[in-house]
């Protein structure tokens, strides 16, 4: 799971019990007038962090899809650091899942933004 | 601060730092068909939890209101046990305060409920 | 319909097309510190409007559970007028029903809080 | 107003008292697997319609920013068709402004995703 997923340009830290760690390069296409990183990238990445938990968790289910998600934007990023995002989940039931994921520019230990997402799961019939 | 308020009818355990733990009894007036606690119950437990917090870090504040709260219900509570709402501020800035709230049912460690919740810090002008 | 539910001290005043209005009166019970609808009451009645929604949409489905709650609050409510909540079912699907609920003080057309909940619907198997 | 936004990539067709709408045209780069407009691109156009509405409402602040974001996903969107977001602010005061964002298929009635988000407003001192 090391590897890097292009499409959300995010490498996988680390996938453990009910959680995950990503991270993502910043550079000029991530930041938004005012030198921060834009909130959709944060948001971009936190998805993929839920995504990466989940999988780590029931295996590759490749139709799950997130039907909610609340982020909350907390200090100014900086432009010049690594996002990363640790993911834990709350719950993973049979037909959802909650998790939470913390967003950190490296090297701060105070969170940049925090999201709460759920993802379906689709049921085989 | 260990003391009962009744109007939540919330007692407070623990206030540390950016942190709260307070507990409710619940009874029958707090269940909802099917034998479960009713969900304004938990929202109303984490909305106090996120104020005692708060008032832990700032001090009294007595017009500081809640501008939103996301719940997510997760586990169907016991109708037997106290709730346990334990919250964690995420920001504690000059206007706007985040933070979250995880309840459970008393001796049960998976969660029942997830909130996020921000707090408007009112100006001294 | 138009009958009083005692439960959640509501009446609903209509049901639509995936829509419901309701209405709560207002006393010494509801109100907080500063004069105002404290914000648990306000979730109460959302919550119930969206579960009145529901109902009038799908049938009795004693067993339909909130998922998810989001509000924000965005005026002081007047302590003396009633509370009225409208509420728009924005999805209904087999598993997960969407909806949001605004509500105001009864006279004013400026809204008081707005949320947007879930509500899961269980499968007879 | 009515004019191409670069770094969102999306084109504003109406700005209207406290509301606005815009158009992204979906491509190859905005699908994911699965054949589906992918959510973070959903939570980008909504963001962007709230920032287009409240520049409309109070003028430029370039400085605005956006402090949380909802979004319910509720149906899959047509791979080849634009979305459409209508974006209505519920609340515009002098520190915070709240809005909701509905997310079309163009052509088709039935909303793809909801949003409620708030944006602060930097306060000149």
């Amino acid at each position: 799971m090391k590897s890097n997923f292009p499409q959300a340009n995010c490498i996988v830290e680390a996938v453990g019990e009910q959680s995950a760690t990503v991270r993502r390069t910043i550079g000029f296409n991530e930041l938004r007038p005012g030198g921060t990183v834009s909130g959709p990238v944060l948001m971009t990445i936190a998805d993929y962090a839920l995504y990466v938990a989940i999988l780590g968790e029931i295996g590759i289910v490749s139709l799950a899809v997130t039907t909610s998600l609340t982020i909350n934007f907390m200090r100014k990023p900086s432009p010049t650091k690594d996002i990363i995002a640790k993911c834990t989940l709350l719950k993973v039931g049979k037909l959802l899942v909650v998790g939470e994921v913390t967003l950190y520019s490296e090297g701060d230990a105070k969170a940049v933004a925090h999201v709460v997402g759920t993802y379906s799961i689709p049921q085989l019939t």
